[in-house]
Order: C-alpha cells, then sequence, then structure tokens
C-alpha cells in the first residue's frame, strides 16, 4: 500500500509503497479514503515530541471503509476507566503506532464509529482529534449553556474551528480572537457573533463592554489568559487545552475566588465524548471547516502549508482506493 | 445594651453601652451569647477593608436566642439567585452593618438557622463564616469524596481547621501542612492522617512519594501553590478561597491540561452551603475545635491573639444575658 513516512525528523515525508498492516484478534482494518493533519504531526515531524519512534506514518484523523461500512476512527486509544482523566496507558494514533497518512491501517474495533452520512470523507475525516479535544472543552468540561458569553481564543487553529462550531451550535453568544483579520471575517462568516484582533491593545477594554465572558475557550496560556480572567464575568469557567504561548503568568488568587472563577485544565476526550460528538455532528448536521485538500503523495506539501500557519480549517489528505 | 465598637481603623475597641437595634419587618433580634473572630474582623480594624464605616460593631459569627430558640446566624447576606456565584448585592454582617459583638443584633429571618442541639452556644458561635467557606470549598466546589487524598494547607486557620474536620467526617485521606510543628500536632490530634512543615525543603517530594493529592484546599496562593500543583494527582481539584500569601506565579498550561486539574475560586457560601453544613455538623455530630474564649469586654485581647496568628482553632468571645 502507499503510505507517507517519516523517516528521520526533520526531514520531509516520503510518500512510498509499505507493507499491509497485519490482520490481528481485536482489530479491524479501515481502508481510508482521507486523513488530515494536526499540530501534532508537524511537531512530531520537527523531533518536538517526546519518545519518538522511526520510521513511522504519522496521521490521526481518518475516515474510511471497514469492509463496507463508512467509518471514523477515534485516535485516542486505551482512555481508561475514569472519564474525569486519561490513564496512564492513553496514548494517540500516529506514533508510535502507525496512523491515517495510508491506504489501509489497523484499529481496536472498539475505536471504529459510524461516520455521521451527511459528510464527505474528506469532512469526516476532520473531526477526531480536534473535535473531541474541542468538544471536552466546550460541552464536557466547559458545560456550555445557551445563555453563555463564550470565548475563544486563536480561531486559526483546528480546536478552536471547532469549539467555535459546537459553541454556536448549543446556542451560546460566540466571540474569537485572532491575531490575523482575514480570520476573524472568516469566523464571522461561519457565524460567530463577534470579533477581536488581539494585537489591538484595546481589545480587552471593548470585550468587557460588551459584556464580558462566561466560558472561555483557550489553548495558547501565557499573559493573554491572564488578561482574559478579568474580563471574565463571575462564575465563569476558562478552559485549557493547550500551552502554545506558554506559562501562565501571575494569576491573581483575589479575582479567582471573589468570582469564583473555574480554570479547568482539559486534553483529548473519553470514549464517550467522541460518540457524544459524533452524535451531535450527526444530529445538528454540522459541516465541518476545510482549509485545503491535498492529495496523499503532496503531503509534505499539506505539512508546509500547517506550519506557515496560514489555514483556516482543518488540512486534508485525500486517499486514493 | 453592650458591645465592642470600632471607633477610628488601628485603635483598640471600645467596649461600651449602646443603643439597641431597631426592630424593623422581616428581621428578628437575636440575643447573642457567644461570638466568634475572623481575620476578616482584624483587617477591618487595621483598616485594610474596602469601604469601610465608622463607628461600626464588628461581628460576623453569632449564636444565641431567637424569642427561646437557639439558633446561629448565617452571616452571608443577599446571595442572590445563582448557586455558582454570589450576585452584586451580597454582603457580609459586620460591616458595614452591625455585627455580632454585642448584646443583640438585628438580622434578617431567613438568616437564622437552629442550632445544632449537641453544642454550646461557644462551639456554635464558631461555625458560620470559616465553617460555609470550608463546606463550600471542599463539598460543593471541591465534591469531596472517601477515596480522596485531601491537602488542607496552612491548618492554623479557621476555614481550614473547617475543611479538614469536613472532609475527614466524609470519609477521605486528609493531610494538612503548617509552618508550626506544634499545629501539626494538633492536627493529627484531631484526626488528620499526615501534615507536612512546609519550611523542609523536601515535603512535596515525601508527598508526592506518599500518593500524591486528589483535592487541595488552599487560602494562600503563592509559589505554595504552583509546588502543589506539581504533587496532585491526575484529574486533581485545587480549590483556593484566599489568598493571603499573594499572586500565583506561573502555572504550567500543560500540567494543567495534560493532569485535567481543575483550579476552583470558593468564596463564602450560599444559602443552601449553609443550611447543607448545619445539617452535616448535626447528624454527624461534629464538635467544633476552640482555641480560647473570651468575655466579651476583654475582645480587644482577643483580638491581640488573632493578630499573633498563635491560635488553633477558633477565638470565642461570650457575650453576658
Amino acid at each position: 500500500m502507499k503510505a507517507l513516512v517519516l523517516e528521520e525528523t526533520n526531514t520531509p515525508l516520503i510518500y512510498k509503497e509499505v507493507e499491509h498492516p497485519l490482520e490481528s484478534v481485536g482489530h479491524q482494518i479501515v481502508e481510508l479514503r482521507a486523513a488530515a493533519l494536526n499540530h501534532r504531526d508537524v511537531w512530531i515531524r520537527k523531533g518536538q515530541y517526546a519518545r519518538i519512534k522511526l520510521p513511522v506514518i504519522l496521521g490521526s484523523d481518518g475516515a474510511g471503509f471497514a469492509g463496507d461500512r463508512p467509518v471514523i476512527i477515534n485516535p485516542g486509544m486505551q482512555w481508561g476507566d475514569r472519564m474525569d482523566v486519561q490513564g496512564d496507558d492513553f496514548h494517540i494514533l500516529g506514533m508510535p503506532t502507525n496512523g491515517t497518512f495510508a491506504q489501509r491501517v489497523s484499529v481496536p474495533d472498539n475505536q471504529i464509529y459510524d461516520m455521521p452520512e451527511h459528510l464527505s470523507f474528506e469532512e469526516a475525516a476532520s473531526i477526531p482529534l480536534a473535535g473531541v479535544t474541542a468538544w471536552r472543552a466546550v460541552v464536557t468540561q466547559g458545560q456550555v449553556k445557551p445563555t453563555d458569553r463564550v470565548l475563544i481564543t486563536g480561531i486559526g487553529g483546528g480546536v478552536a474551528q471547532w469549539a467555535m462550531q459546537f459553541a454556536l451550535s448549543k446556542g451560546a453568544h460566540v466571540s474569537v480572537t485572532s491575531g490575523t483579520p482575514a480570520k476573524l471575517e472568516r469566523a464571522m462568516q461561519a457565524g460567530a457573533h463577534g470579533g477581536y484582533d488581539y494585537h489591538d491593545v484595546e481589545w480587552t477594554k471593548h470585550a468587557r463592554e460588551e459584556g464580558g465572558f462566561d466560558l472561555v475557550i483557550d489553548g495558547a496560556g501565557s499573559t493573554g489568559l491572564a488578561q482574559v480572567m478579568k474580563i471574565c464575568n463571575p462564575g465563569a469557567r476558562l478552559v485549557i487545552y493547550g500551552g502554545t504561548a506558554g506559562p501562565i503568568p501571575a494569576l491573581s488568587p483575589q479575582v479567582l475566588f471573589w468570582k469564583q472563577l473555574h480554570i479547568i485544565g482539559s486534553t483529548m476526550g473519553s470514549p464517550s465524548d467522541f460518540q457524544d460528538m459524533i452524535t451531535w455532528i450527526r444530529d445538528q448536521r454540522i459541516v465541518p471547516i476545510l482549509d485545503r485538500v491535498f492529495p496523499l503523495e503532496e503531503g509534505s506539501a499539506a505539512f508546509d502549508r500547517m506550519s506557515e500557519g496560514l489555514q483556516f480549517g482543518k488540512i486534508i489528505l485525500q486517499i486514493p482506493a
């Protein structure tokens, strides 16, 4: 079969013929039709990830056929018994085990879910990792309500976009931030009610005057979060799913306890988060936002696009039958 | 009636004859038999509080008779409709309105609760403000479970001691910290399973080896909290009810999201927190920890004792009939 293989970090991925995955008990072979990129893939290629084992077929997100059944794959493996946190054996498809940037992948039976009927394979492939991370952040941990004023920071990212779509579909008032005006515009077109350019030194002042926030979904950390805390309404929840911008500096315990804020760490999602998300996407007929579709053999160009950070929506790899 | 009056900040309280509180519709006069000190009273006397109005009778905690019914007073006034956070009109008895360091106080009907029968007035007076703050932190926000390993920092404080008693009565494994070995010993005598002197540079190492923590109740903030976060178990909740030690420095978003920690601000408690706490104390026959009982007229000496920070348990004022 054809696959996109990472043989050495910091080198382009190689599109090549590799062995089929082996059949094994309790596993199924999924014939992939589409996959999607995540920052995780880019970080692994750059060597910025723990315990990298090479060579490997990257890719956590995929959709295709299990037999003649259209399916998507839940890439969060061995979550464990507790719903509030993943166990020690938790890991993600596509390192150390081979992932979805290939014609076939072997995954445990219980990682396979029916694909929502209204979606193409390309659209479905955009869901798994970013989608479940956003779902857990917004719904399971953030407990979004229709009356909430929601802020989603860094709307360029895949998790942020899914978070926006889930919060909108739950009936909340949704604002977003970005450093790129074009991304703010795209978000408004997709239904966001407000957008703030975080280069504008007065953005928090405007946001506060416009009513503050009851729920914040943030993947950056750093000073941005400390600023945002000040414009949170009493009882607000701040859900943190990433820390790309670095440590969160000096938080005021007084603001935290007097406003009874909740700062909640969230990562990926449990099997029930995944099932609930798929059901919601199907029932609400939510259509994912795609940036661009590349053929699998042009995977290296897709990685370059992601590294540049210019995308809005998920970057998809189309996989030949 | 006799009362302890603050006429000017940074001067001793004056024990003197004052006018009876006025009868008014929807209010009751409670004939107080005991009151308790809180740090709030000390801070107001020192002028370290917002919007101080003088002269005032201080005191948030009190127990006595409403008619011939033994009662305790809930000092959290006008909490509001939301259970997750207090409203804008929320305030605490004993500034700006006259408080419990007097023979009588006028309070709204719905602030009065039956006193648990197994307690003396002195014991009952030790409950309200510290008790409800601890109850909300440990139970309502912290959702303590019998399987939890709980850490309560700064066991000298009134909230910390109530938190310890509530967590123990819920069946949890409870450890405490203090900078004073004698207080650690007292806590162990009162049932705590472990105690750490935070001057010991290796205390977090020991605590981690002994199993870490699932729930942390902290009133200090600062570097202590950042240290403690590192020895929290996955899924742990850190409830912050105060910030006496200053801002919380640089938190790692990675630790926060990967462990799916919850950092929760908590302050005082709602009317239902108060009712639930009183019911629990009555049903479990919990006996408060008292430090020392002063007659009301020696109130100034009681304030000095609290300022010195030597107490273990609540400092009580006995009020003459």
